[in-house]
């Protein structure tokens, strides 16, 4: 997925998102304190814009209306792209937005979503919470005036939708393919024209044959796309986005006022909404793909094995070029590798292990 | 693992639990709510005891005081294994446990821990935050005056340790293995000679040549135990226990006591530590893996073939006898079964197929 795709799909482009209102800081009255959410969805989007305002709710209705947060949808208040801008200079004061849409403010922030070859949400979340991932993301954001937390997690993401099918390495060669970000430089390094239109465009783009095919993010989101409509070959897995996790930025001013207890519902906020966000993508995911194989005739492919290994292969030399980029670049790299490898192994004798097992007794 | 392995771990006997110590409705003093909160577990265990107590204290931070939760070690103030008994008759307010430990009240109650060939961690998140899972959790738990909750996950576990090489299932025929509840029903229909050790007594049971092997939880658990002093050969996965989640149960007056942002923050930090605790089994389970492999030389091997496919299907068998019980069990497994179908698709095509095409790729 990326940003401007949120934005456009809700017919607000940047250019028409409403003038920033000026430096707000936080309203305090009675002891109360009003806080503004920027955001980069429209308003109640299945999954993360449901999410932004269910964060915001839970933290009105814990501290009994003392802090309030009011959401605006992506360009209400700012541009989209402008959301971390916005809560780094305290036009606003939380963000909720996933952190690799701000990579050209730091290239390290990918690593806090998620990044091609990367980790599940359950490794990313181990990696945060337990093996110096929040200390080294404390330190990136720092850097700009940002406190942020982990609030949520698309899961891992299928590979996208292509017109034909694909028999070999040799079939991405010249094909007209829409993936933004670090995928889609992977992607341009094995041949494929690379397009990075936003998600409101893609519709139109496969229509007139602009394009041959599409990545956006899983089943329950490609659905309300209605892709299907006109291709029908759906490629797994998402080799580029693992568990791309979503994000709540704290201005760092507001962040130092809150009260420890304050602090820690922030935190315990944020963590149930990592839970219940990447519950609700399961749960719909699910459910979406069944509509999709069993009344839109989608047929399921798993990539070909050489392509599978040249995407994995690409992707790593792309994102160890990302973790050169500075020191602290060069830390959370380090830091990301080793959490891979441990959590890696963990997952490939449990999880993994038991999924292959469970699906070849059910086939049995 | 099993309840009591917990208890004797920590020296403690049900017999030497301190006495009931009466009908404690919770103390209520100038807006104060104290509560009781029986456990499972040894004080402060990794994972476990550790998330019970941290469970207690965000109550108490995040309410500023206002309501304090008291945590008792397994045995201490009510045996573990009556921990649903005190709970539901208002001996303590709160248990914080594995619902499966109660079976003997009602078999289904395994559906909401795990069962064999059941849900891994996001699924069952899935299922009972979205499939209609809490709903049945509730009917089922309010039946005996409980509220239910998710407050952790083990994630998927270990298939266990083995004193010789699996070749066949054949190997399975007269072994003797401890492994306690539904697993052990499939193990003895396979021709295993079951044995269900506390945990405090399996390593002098393998020392002694009274069992071949055990089961536990997974590597970060299982290394504390030591098993690798004696057997080095570990097998994966775990076909019983994909995702074992761990409960906290509320007295259903106390929960009618709460105010509706009392019983929000009952849930947000539910839902907190659900994640969190998964997160700490994942981070250390990786490290202890490496661990066990790097310095004690044990092997890791995955079930041959014919193994796992007879432990998934007696595992299938073995949980549709649960769910013939009555009428209520019928519901639940249905559901159970519908949630396992939708939500395996999608962790087939996604989180399954990626993990197997990262292992390919850092592998070649």
């Amino acid at each position: 997925m990326d940003r401007r795709s949120f934005m456009k799909t809700a017919g607000l482009a940047a250019g028409s998102a409403a003038a920033v209102s000026g430096i707000a800081a936080p309203a305090i009255a009675q002891g109360a304190m009003e806080l503004k959410m920027v955001t980069t969805w429209p308003k109640n989007l299945p999954g993360l814009g449901v999410g932004a305002q269910r964060l915001a709710d839970r933290i009105g209705t814990l501290t009994e209306g003392r802090i309030t947060v009011k959401v605006f949808a992506a360009g209400e208040l700012v541009p989209p792209f402008e959301s971390f801008d916005a809560v780094s200079t305290g036009t606003a004061d939380l963000y909720h937005a996933a952190d690799y849409y701000f990579q050209g403010k730091h290239k390290a922030l990918n690593f806090f979503t998620t990044v091609p070859m990367g980790l599940t949400a359950a490794e990313l979340n181990a990696w945060i919470n337990y093996m110096g991932g929040q200390d080294l993301w404390d330190e990136l954001s720092g850097q700009f005036n940002i406190k942020a937390f982990q609030v949520g997690n698309t899961g891992a993401q299928m590979g996208g939708w292509f017109k034909n099918e694909l028999k070999s390495l040799e079939d991405l060669k010249g094909l007209n393919f829409r993936m933004p970000g670090l995928g889609g430089e992977v992607l341009r390094r094995l041949g494929v024209n690379v397009q990075s239109l936003p998600g409101g465009e893609i519709f139109t783009a496969l229509q007139s044959g602009a394009i041959d095919g599409t990545d956006w993010v899983g089943p329950w989101s490609d659905l309300a796309f209605g892709f299907y409509k006109i291709l029908k070959n759906y490629y797994y897995p998402s080799m580029f986005e693992p568990g791309a996790a979503i994000s709540l930025g704290v201005n760092r001013g507001v962040w130092d006022k809150l009260s420890d207890s304050d602090k820690e519902l922030f935190r315990v906020v944020s963590m149930a909404e990592n839970n219940q966000m990447y519950s609700d993508f399961k749960a719909n995911d699910g459910q979406a793909l069944e509509t999709l194989v069993s009344e839109h005739g989608v047929k399921l492919h798993e990539f070909p094995e050489d392509i599978l290994m040249a995407l994995g292969k690409t992707s790593d030399e792309v994102v160890a070029e990302v973790g050169q980029e500075d020191a602290l670049s060069k830390k959370i790299y380090e830091s990301f590798l080793s959490a891979r490898k441990l959590t890696g192994r963990s997952s490939s004798t449990t999880e993994k292990a038991f999924l292959i097992a469970r699906d070849r007794v059910l086939a049995g």
